[in-house]
């Protein structure tokens, strides 16, 4: 922790780099972006992102292990605040005083095929065209929790390094294997190995707990709004349903995922 | 459709009103509250909400039933305003062109001995200081959609006319029962119903797929950064948890709600 730097004013460079992340259209073009809070950090380390540059404030953390962390990760600078700079940095109500900036990492599909390898009965989630940072976050963290071995995103728009996707998931983008490719790709990947594509459509005659999902398999899921795309819909081997009891159609994205994940969990444990 | 009366200022008192309900504060304190969108207001008219005010611009319209729907409602006014006032008025990204205002509806204890009564294999959701109105939301949704009977929440200071609430539960906030009641008195109405109390906690022997849910019963949930509390803790019947495969150890709350819905779902089958 010898290399603490003070810093006291909102134009410091570094400063002036938090406040450019905060906007997509700079981050993209960025080699780097932004993460906040201790759990998401801590999971970004775990996962091997390269932390650059910590910025911290002691008056605003939670707990007694903030210290720890930033001795642990050790990047290359850390940087204490003020606390009403480290206000205006953070895009959280409640700013636990930590902020870093890590380097991007991203998998591929040439991971996939090596993944596959190495995978005894291959549990894939695919997820097409996701609309909202948070849905993408909360899934992430159940595909985690669920034990998926990796989620691939066919939309090469989406943006797993927004702070809102980085928050839902709470790091789970970070230890997760997650692979943007293109649809085309991914499906003669899978075709190739055999793994069952099952879609999750309310136009469909089995009920999700009625199949078998027992054997390697990728499930998909599609937009909020605009559900799975033809391309999904057309080369899914099993299309399957969440049975509708009420008056509402749907669920939330992010529910029927989590709902299918851990059917699959029960059905294979 | 006689009655459409055009408002071409922000001045009007009727406008005021809507920008009072947004703030919750005012919205407490009011017999009225507002409903975004086409699906929510038509879920409010299914739930027998009294619509008092239509606000409307037929250029932000999305579909084309949208009169049609204003028609069925037969609401005390309805206005049309200018597109510029109504961007204003709107809460949403994109507008949808439809906004009303409604009168607040509760249920109440006494209800759920009712519906105890009338119900053959009871099946309800109980939740307690859920923070985030968009959680409450989607967890409302998926409580319609597995055919949950009544939905109480334990906590007085909730706002189930949140807007954010609304949206995220997209009307099943008003077709579904929602009772607000006290801890207590909710526990006394299960245990002399013999309704076993299910709770969803990480110290918990069982898997949640382990126990039988077949029987009457009432799920619970607690808030999403302290879980349940003690008090609720105490008094379920059976405790559960939900596999954690990887290195996050806890789901969404929302997600978590789902996948113990649609258990139950899938056992009563």
């Amino acid at each position: 922790m010898e290399k603490i730097i003070d810093i006291k004013s909102f134009s410091n460079p570094k400063i002036k780099l938090i406040r450019e992340l905060k906007k997509r259209n700079k981050r993209e073009k960025s080699k780097y972006f932004i993460i906040e809070g201790y759990r998401e950090i801590e999971k970004a380390y775990i996962g091997g992102y390269e932390i650059e540059v910590i910025f911290f404030n002691e008056s605003l953390f939670l707990k007694n292990n903030e210290l720890r962390l930033i001795k642990k990760i050790n990047a290359k600078k850390n940087i204490r605040v003020l606390k009403n700079i480290f206000e205006k940095l953070s895009y959280r109500d409640r700013p636990e005083g930590l902020l870093a900036i890590a380097k991007k990492k991203q998998f591929y599909l040439t991971d996939l095929e090596e993944i596959i390898k190495k995978t005894k009965n291959p549990f894939f989630l695919i997820l097409e065209n996701i609309e909202k940072p948070g849905n993408l976050g909360s899934i992430l963290r159940s595909a985690d929790t669920a034990g998926v071995d990796v989620v691939i995103v066919c939309d090469p728009k989406t943006d797993i390094f927004n702070p809102n996707t980085i928050r839902a998931s709470i790091g789970a983008v970070f230890i997760k294997k997650v692979i943007i490719a293109e649809k085309e790709e991914v499906l003669k990947i899978l075709k190739k190995n055999i793994i069952s594509i099952i879609a999750t459509t309310p136009n469909s005659d089995f009920l999700y707990t009625e199949v078998d999902l027992k054997k390697p398999l990728a499930l998909i899921f599609g937009s909020e709004q605009y559900g799975l795309s033809n391309f999904w819909l057309n080369n899914s081997d099993i299309k399957v349903k969440i049975p509708m009891k009420g008056r509402i159609d749907s669920l939330n994205v992010s529910n029927s995922v989590s709902i299918l994940l851990y059917e699959v969990l029960r059905q294979r444990s």
